[in-house]
């Protein structure tokens, strides 16, 4: 049986977004009912609703980056009650049972694969659809805690921008010590500079221009650097433990790896739509790595948002209406924001 | 004041070697001279000849797989003394004082740079000249101890074929519990199977076809697979800790990304001439790193060499004399070597 919710929904391949109905599963033994009060609006959503990386599933309601309160629970349901403050990230289930679930890896689930969001098929045989809509049901499993001093609307965009870069940055080592550059900032960068400067690395951006310097440095920067000035990559050649690259336009991956000190790693959390082009030369010389992370498991996902919460680190945000959601995507892909749209979903 | 040699030389970019004399410095405080007995052929000698990757030195004498005796010390020398057995690889000289070159990996010296045995201009202002010669000087502290038990002609090739696969193996792991794949069965693939099996690991050969699978299994190999065979792409999706890629060839770095696990790494030490292709979405999904490895620190060279000795583990060679040195070049670029020539130099 099916509940039917109200959502925006882009109904083929790159059409706008349209205010609709789309249903929901009940509430099963294991699931929480979530009342949506923040969306964020993350690039990917663009990308899935254009096809730029694959065919899509529509109609297709976008949004992994669900902040709400918990209004019901299954009768098996132990971690939850109404009221409760919760996210959802980018997968509401995996296959559970395979080495990288088990390890809370879910993100990387060899057994059945991860299930989006949105844009995807549940266990149920639905089609999933994300959080631009007033309600979502997941399993108890697949939903994260909001910790109390967190506001919803600044926490939304950590489910997916925060967990995005926290997971890498944790992975390959951010702390007192590393010399950490991110590589554009926007929605993901701005977090990871939040979180590398929380972490203690001695953070760098780089961006294309120093349009955004002063933003950068109150964010946590210690330094800010423009890519378009061929000094930057003198002066900074052999200087960095990890980039993490937070942008999806192709790069001249050869330049950034004469950043990195010997063993330092640039990896990749922004994907470009087509195949890079890279020298090996540039990786063999100073044993580097080209690297690559997908969002975070969910145990990490809480962990992030504790850590968070500990360290009074929410998104920058611009909270606006649903039915300003298309004029968003415009100027999400004109680099418009800063730094994260948010759809206040009481207004869907 | 210099002292005059015979040796092989290229004189021009692409020319045939042929027979010469060389300066080489006379033996100065911290000096080592050897009396050259073994010179293995690098793939990398032919590169270098052919100024595939760069511009040459000319004339130009290959040769960085050098076993000989110490003839005679300068009188600062406390390391060897005449009669030792010793090998000198890749380098014989780094600027001692950097960050890389203090912590032993003179490779990635960040100074002046590691100096190369041979194409390259020595701290006297002297061209450099490798192993095709009957002599050679060299600063002790870039000069290794053979151990006895390890003959100078299997010997030889460990000096850069050994070492460039034995420090990544060691670097990323290769033991007890992981599982190995060595990409091509060549010079430096025939060396990797011997050491990763010695190191503990499941080793798999991933070769173009299974002509030469008697042999990988003999030299130590668990399992061999023609990469020729789609099928070997289906079997071992999701298999590999570390994937060891000696070839030189262009690869599609999709196909071979997918037979790692997560957190899994494709590691070259095979140089493309050709910047390679590489679609993001196969390293971000899985945490997987494309990483590189340039041939291995003194001290670790040592420890390889002793490692070598320790387990019985010598190259596998063809003896020639120094006049078949242009048609061993042009069987090595149609692989027709089991598994490195060794010039003997008495017949230079």
């Amino acid at each position: 049986m099916t509940t039917t919710t109200v959502a925006y929904a882009a109904h083929t391949p790159k059409a706008p977004l349209e205010r609709t109905t789309i249903e929901r599963r009940d509430v099963g033994e294991f699931d929480v009912l979530i009342d949506i009060r923040f969306a964020g609006i993350c690039h990917s959503d663009i990308h899935q609703v254009d096809e730029g990386w694959d065919e899509g599933i529509f109609p297709m309601v976008p949004g992994h980056e669900i902040a709400g309160i918990v209004s019901a629970v299954g009768t098996g349901v132990t971690k939850f009650r109404a009221g409760d403050r919760v996210g959802v990230g980018c997968m509401v289930d995996s296959c559970r049972t395979c080495d990288n679930c088990r390890a809370g890896n879910e993100q990387y689930c060899t057994g059945s694969g991860m299930v989006g969001t949105y844009n995807d098929t549940g266990r149920d045989g639905l089609p999933t659809h994300g959080g631009y809509a007033q309600t979502i049901v997941v399993d108890e499993n697949y939903v994260v805690r909001i910790p109390e001093g967190l506001s919803l609307d600044v926490a939304a965009p950590l489910l997916c921008a925060g967990i995005t870069v926290y997971s890498p940055l944790r992975h390959w080592g951010a702390g007192p010590g590393k010399k950490v550059a991110i590589l554009g900032l926007g929605g993901l960068g701005h977090m990871a500079v939040k979180i590398a400067h929380a972490l203690g690395a001695e953070v760098t951006v780089l961006s294309q221009s120093l349009r955004k310097k002063d933003d950068g440095l109150k964010l946590g920067a210690d330094h800010y650097h423009a890519t378009s000035d061929p000094r930057t990559f003198e002066e900074l050649d052999g200087t960095f433990d990890v980039i993490l690259s937070t942008v999806s336009a192709p790069l001249d991956f050869g330049a950034y790896l004469s950043l990195l000190k010997t063993d330092g790693a640039l990896v990749n959390v922004g994907l470009p739509e087509e195949p890079i082009s890279l020298d090996l030369f540039g990786i063999v010389t100073g044993r580097k790595a080209i690297a690559g992370s997908l969002i975070g498991g969910i145990a990490e996902t809480q962990e992030m948002l504790d850590f968070c919460a500990g360290h009074g680190l929410g998104a920058e945000i611009e909270v606006i209406r649903a039915d300003q959601v298309n004029e968003a995507y415009r100027r999400v892909l004109r680099s418009d924001v800063r730094y994260r749209f948010v759809i206040d979903t009481a207004t869907i």
